[in-house]
């Protein structure tokens, strides 16, 4: 049975400032349809601004900061869970000083058979 | 932008001993192709111990118990993320004190357009 405990001392960084990432359950595990990533953004830190053609869904584990999606920037806390849709702009920030670990699943594909980044 | 808090509170009572649940993220939501459910399951309960023909992938936010998928028992923690393959008999119970709370995905549709119950 594949259990992975969620660890902030295993996750790797990735090419964003002061952030690094966990792959929980993804297509190395057969997972067929979705991905469940496990991220850390150090305090100050920030995931890219960007837009892709896959959505994201988000579970806010520990720690604050804000969501910019669309347009719209909003603060953000332990619990807290988004829809972030296809093509929408989008950056999470940690303002705080501790660091914020979310949960982020995607697609493990799009656009039909395109394997999706770091699924 | 939809944000929604995990919240124990607001969570509804399903067809399960001692369990209640919230959608976070789900088809009413547009969701394409996966959705993310909270479970909240009190002490001395579980789930029900059954199979279907889609995945789960879960994480543990709070709480201890177990997990048995296809034969196997294994101890859960917070944190602890699992992949639960489609067919496998799979079973979570709370043998603490305290609430066990987790999230569940699962895909929005399977065996090809059928929807997903609860997604």
């Amino acid at each position: 049975m594949l259990i992975r405990p969620a660890d902030p001392n295993t996750t790797t960084p990735v090419e964003m400032e002061d952030v690094s990432m966990q792959v929980m359950v993804g297509r190395e595990d057969n997972a067929p349809h979705f991905s469940l990533r496990h991220f850390v953004v150090q305090p100050g830190g920030h995931t890219p601004r960007h837009q892709h053609n896959y959505e994201h869904e988000n579970y806010i584990i520990e720690g604050t900061g804000t969501i910019e999606c669309d347009g719209e920037i909003e603060n953000i806390q332990a619990g807290d869970t988004f829809y972030i849709p296809a093509n929408k702009i989008h950056q999470f920030r940690n303002n705080s000083d501790q660091p914020l670990r979310f949960l982020c699943l995607v697609p493990t594909t799009f656009d039909g058979d395109q394997a999706t980044p770091g699924s």
